[in-house]
């Protein structure tokens, strides 16, 4: 899937995604970026709300492992668990969500997945803006088959 | 404030609280209820989207502390600086997100931010749906004067 493909499936199947501006920008077999316009997510503060900051972290790690499931054809239900989320710097631009999938986790990810039917993977999310690192996330998802 | 003061404040200063139609349906001094419906908060699988149930806990968390803070004349700027939610049960319903302000972290708060203009809170979240305890959340809070 291209990342236009990724983008509108999301705001077809997550109408969040779209009242955010959530945008697929770059999407290698192994990694995502996501980026989101500051407008729509805007603060009391004039900077990005800390609620749309979490979001494109779990949504950012989600997608990383939802679409490299489907290259696999792996038919899984991927839900989050948990979400952990670090507010370093104050966002006051577009921003970008990076996450790559964790190697050697997701290697065990899919044995676990083929052999139990079910498994469970942390994500690791870096949301940058104006090239400084402003917000870590790191997300706990669980796969079924 | 009533909660309906709070919400027109909400949807006029963070546009992302009208777009997931985050309302407050209850105030005390100590405590505020913060209500979404399912629609606009949809995942691809016909429950809620992760972000916008942390989204709901981030919210719940700082118009509480925030809130109490005007109550008291204390003119400060609350940031969130990191969000630790648990999703325990899928949430197929419109969901309420509540807050209590922590005793005696909240007294403890208000000194040490009268005294050295800066304090640090943790607010607990407890979000239902259908009555059921569904996620938690955990927002660590700073406050500079």
């Amino acid at each position: 899937m291209t990342p236009q493909d990724i983008t509108a499936y999301l705001h077809a199947h997550i109408p969040m995604t779209a009242a955010i501006g959530a945008e697929v920008v770059e999407r290698t077999p192994t990694s995502i970026i996501v980026r989101a316009p500051l407008a729509p997510n805007l603060n009391h503060r004039n900077t990005a709300f800390g609620g749309s900051l979490s979001t494109l972290g779990i949504l950012s790690g989600w997608a990383v492992l939802n679409f490299a499931l489907r290259d696999l054809a792996l038919p899984a239900r991927l839900v989050i668990q948990k979400s952990d989320c670090d507010f370093i710097e104050p966002v006051a631009n577009e921003f970008f969500a990076e996450t790559h999938l964790p190697e050697p986790d997701w290697t065990r990810f899919v044995k676990m997945l083929r052999k139990h039917g079910r498994a469970r993977i942390v994500a690791e999310t870096l949301i940058r803006c104006d090239g400084t690192e402003a917000v870590t996330h790191r997300g706990t998802y669980v796969a079924l088959l």
